[in-house]
């Protein structure tokens, strides 16, 4: 901050305000109300939010807590934030995240208040760059998350059969992740079909899993307000050879990324380190991008591709994830590791190249 | 549009791209990618998202899709949003939703050439106006996720107990949601303590339940794309007479405001009728509101607050959610109701006034 001149950085998302406050809770789920922390250069952060939240975040470190009684309909907090902003940074330059992967969650009209009291400008990457970098407790927490899910998926066979519905399968997974020590699973996606599956975003149909079906299951369960975010696909029934050798090469090219992570190589390296197993090299799918960070977010920085030069250090939480199309259909698999200081550690259960059979 | 001389909309939220397009993904929980839609005046909307999305935008109603490989480190959407949109607009305005309750879901930096390269103004609440106002399948999709919830209620006496921590009643209550047909369960919060509870977003902590507490959850669960949101309190062990009481008053205060619902009136009507039975007029709690429009949001326009004068119509779901202050407790009481052509019918199962017991 000292560097880019910097007197306070002004935060406004569910992630970048429990990054430096511990504030967790699931209220975010309400568009309604704004909240703020303001980060000075020297100095603890200031607290800038509804009354509704105060009693919470009077349990944290931050002892500046400013509340106004929202929704306001005249002025939802903006006047009490510009106030603050004069204060703490006495007509200097604020800093807002403003790249890749931000926004600003206040409404547009608020914003544009803002911009005109204070002298806004880029946080160039800070809170990127802090966030990117993980904590022996974050590391911890992941690596927890990782083992709920981890013990969840073992017992998929317990759910999923030839026959049972794919969206009774998700509701019976999310159960499952609960049962295991999720405290909550706000990430569920997966796909069924003949060798291989349509895609990865859709939510689940009722149509019952078939034999030669290839299932797919990719859970961001929660632990302490830290993600996981991996996979697993199952055969409903003996495996073709077709399914048997994608899964393998799926988990080839996991390897492949691997046993290349450490510290000094970039995020583009382990892209090319998964494409060289993938396609030979003919360059990234349609999902664009083969693993990314996780952490507080289900994806964070940096991206795995080629254009993505991060250089990988260690404390960094990646999530490996290669795709092959395999006809009209696809199949992804995916794998979270963590960086040390001579290579990579899995925090997922390392998956078998075998593909299980349900 | 027309009367305000706006030549497209354009949208970048979860909820207002699925309003005009059916497009249902627990995908925005990453928050890599930008995802647009432009509403023009005429026309279908044309979708403007990232290429993993095409395969399940490509089953809605939008014939229009374009895409490109995101992340894109150099042009992130921007290049091909701005580009549509010269197309559709013309040099004619674009109106974005810059009121309460909305924000702009793109990266600042890129937000900032968008504005530079477009005629953009406020959608002066169009957007707003129209989701407030629910369809008879919009009513019915809550009205499912209303009979969920209250049947995985009325099971709580199944999963909690004196003795039993609180998180742990936490983690059974979603599985119940998810048994009981939940697709998920993107909110629960809740409280427990001696004759109250400190406040309603707090995560829950391993403390046990003990006699004498007020158990309380509050779940925005989702089916089908829609939210119900609706809390239910029990007494741990015998309720005193005071517990008994405000749980009393708490149902009393719903139920004039129950009674009072009708087209005509205002948000601010309500707000009063459910006042006047708890404070005899004393002025709202740190929650700021007594209840709140709910659909495809956990929370929406209107809120029940003084200075709300949104006058309620036929189609409009709310939530009726008076809170009381017990000392340093509180206790908070919510139902969800719709509003019909002569009064209003309860979605959610109609509490009885007397507290349950555990």
């Amino acid at each position: 901050m000292a560097q880019d001149d910097i007197a306070a950085l002004l935060l406004t998302t569910e992630a970048q305000v429990r990054y430096f406050t511990g504030f967790l809770t699931r209220f975010w789920e309400s568009p309604t109300r704004p909240w703020f922390v303001v980060v000075p250069a020297s100095g603890k952060p200031i607290a800038v939010i509804p009354a509704i939240g105060s009693t919470l975040m009077a349990q944290t470190w931050i002892s500046d807590i400013r509340t106004w009684s929202s929704p306001d309909l005249t002025d939802d907090g903006t006047g009490l934030l510009i106030e603050t902003l004069h204060e703490v940074a006495a007509g200097g330059r604020i800093a807002v995240p403003d790249g890749h992967e931000t926004h600003v969650r206040m409404p547009l009209a608020d914003f544009r208040r803002l911009s005109a009291a204070c002298n806004l400008t880029s946080d160039k990457g800070i809170v990127r760059r802090l966030r990117m970098v993980k904590s022996e407790a974050e590391i911890a927490k992941v690596a927890a998350a990782c083992a709920i899910a981890g013990r969840a998926f073992a017992r998929v066979p317990e759910i999923a059969a030839e026959g049972v519905a794919l969206d009774t399968v998700f509701r019976q997974f999310q159960m499952l992740c609960l049962q295991e020590g999720a405290d909550w699973v706000p990430y569920l996606a997966g796909g069924a079909g003949q060798g291989g599956y349509g895609d990865v975003i859709s939510p689940a149909t009722a149509a019952p899993l078939a034999r030669g079906d290839v299932l797919m299951l990719d859970t961001g369960l929660v632990h302490d307000g830290y993600f996981c975010d991996f996979d697993r696909n199952w055969s409903v029934g003996p495996p073709s050879r077709a399914t048997q050798d994608a899964h393998a090469r799926l988990c080839d090219a996991t390897e492949a990324a691997y046993t290349a992570a450490r510290p000094g190589v970039t995020a583009a390296d382990l892209f090319h380190a998964m494409d060289r197993v993938l396609s030979q090299g003919s360059g990234p799918t349609d999902g664009g991008r083969l693993g990314h960070g996780v952490g507080m977010s289900l994806t964070e920085w940096p991206s795995l591709i080629p254009s993505d030069h991060t250089v990988i250090e260690a404390g960094m939480i990646l999530t490996l994830e290669p795709g092959l199309a395999i006809g009209d259909r696809i199949m992804v698999h995916e794998e979270n590791i963590v960086i040390t200081q001579d290579g990579a550690r899995y925090l997922s259960p390392h998956d078998p190249a075998r593909i299980p059979v349900l």
